[in-house]
């Protein structure tokens, strides 16, 4: 491991960011806060036979699941408008292993799972726009407590695609009540990167079916730290493909992403924008 | 009037079905089946200063709101790639008046409620892919019973977009248990039209929140028969964006076709397909 500090190195670039995770050397619990100015991608890898339904899935669900690219089948390269010289099975920090729809390993790379007929899909992510927040003085709490962010499943039913369906996941950060506004107009334009929240405070987690409004016990990411006047925001998450995976019980191997351990792209995050 | 009949006349024009429309002449409840290989379109007409949050609500929520196109503001003009020599003003055969977020009357034309900036919006409907299932041997309750078809509130909540939320509107079509796939495979290329369902069945009916799962009393649209062996069909719907101004509580005034009394457009029918 080049370093050891208790934050993200913002002067590495996207590249030097995946060797880290490629080395297995990313000294943090997530990717959020390096390469701030590029966006990030989660990711899932599945069967050929799967991935004219999948990307259906992600057309239907573009809030949770903003489809950034795809790669072509048995090829695990990594488009390079999205990323040079990236292996998919080896980038991501770590990944979660699916068998018949139910987790069965958490491993730091996917060479014995990698199919002649694998596709990866990239989707984008929320930490993308988490730059644009603390630029306008909305710093994040996750960092700050060097944790993941809180994911919730909710119990919003997505638009089911082919064998697809599922629940949606959203991520939580914790935001004062009265900057909810600008969040929305910061994060609205990150069309590519779940954009505007889906909702916040007691009448958002209402509407999501979220109970634990304080953030202590989510369904993915860690718990955070609710201060005095602040409200839950939440907004869609690209774990939700995880969810669907489990949901929809899809059968053989897929190959996520370990939340928050995302793909490091290379795209800059004003590019997932409109 | 110039002719009365039990159905639609499939001979007639896009244009001519309009013509009829504008007189107040159209001699069925809806437009279903009128000019059989052309796309219709769902209408919502706000005030400009909307439009931004409304075009990414459709964004958002392609599935029941399939954005197709809109109009300059204060043009009544519908766009020419849509329909040809079309004032969105009188060219739907009934209106739907929204004020403040509440139902307040319903007009052959709304000449008198279009304002200088105003802007409609046009959005696929599900009346596009019923000749593909016709020709499959897959025939209209609707349409046999001279009904509208059964359209439900739902509790899927769709994605938040600035002051545009609310729960997806579904239409409800019964068919064969076993012809299902058959059914979502035909329809999964209509993506400007809703594509495939979004569930089916009891399951279906459960996950979507709809009580009435042989279609006796929908929130919209009027009952149908189901027979022996026949499941319910739910595919998202462009009834959802009234469903969200009555939700959201839009405040001023908001103009909408009545539901089944879609503008019929020049645009085929196959060019909503992907």
């Amino acid at each position: 491991m080049p370093f050891i500090q208790d934050g993200p190195d913002a002067s590495l670039t996207a590249a030097a960011v995946r060797q880290l995770c490629r080395d297995n050397e990313l000294p943090t619990p997530s990717t959020a806060g390096w390469a701030p100015d590029c966006a990030q991608a989660n990711i899932v890898i599945l069967p050929a036979k799967y991935a004219d339904d999948f990307r259906t899935f992600c057309l239907r669900n573009p809030v949770p699941c903003p489809l950034l690219g795809e790669t072509k089948p048995g090829d695990p390269t990594v488009p390079s408008f999205l990323a040079k010289s990236s292996d998919i099975r080896t980038d991501c920090g770590r990944y979660n292993i699916y068998k018949d729809g139910q987790w069965v390993d958490n491993k730091t790379d996917v060479m014995e799972e990698w199919k002649d007929d694998s596709v990866a899909f990239f989707i984008g992510c929320s930490y993308s726009f988490e730059s644009a927040l603390v630029a306008n003085d909305l710093p994040l709490r996750h960092q700050e407590i060097h944790k993941m962010t809180p994911c919730y499943k909710t119990s919003v039913q997505l638009m089911q695609a082919g064998i697809f369906s599922g629940r949606m996941v959203v991520s939580m950060r914790p935001y004062p009540a009265d900057r909810v506004s600008d969040i929305q107009a910061i994060t609205r334009s990150f069309s590519k990167a779940h954009g505007e929240p889906v909702g916040y405070g007691p009448e958002g987690a209402a509407k999501l079916g979220i109970q634990d409004v304080d953030g202590q016990k989510p369904d993915w990411g860690d718990a955070t730290v609710m201060k005095e006047g602040e409200v839950a925001v939440y907004w869609g998450c690209g774990v939700s493909p995880q969810q669907a995976v489990l949901d929809s019980k899809i059968p053989g191997t897929v190959m996520c992403h370990q939340p928050g351990m995302m793909l490091v792209l290379d795209l800059k995050a004003k590019d997932v924008c409109e």
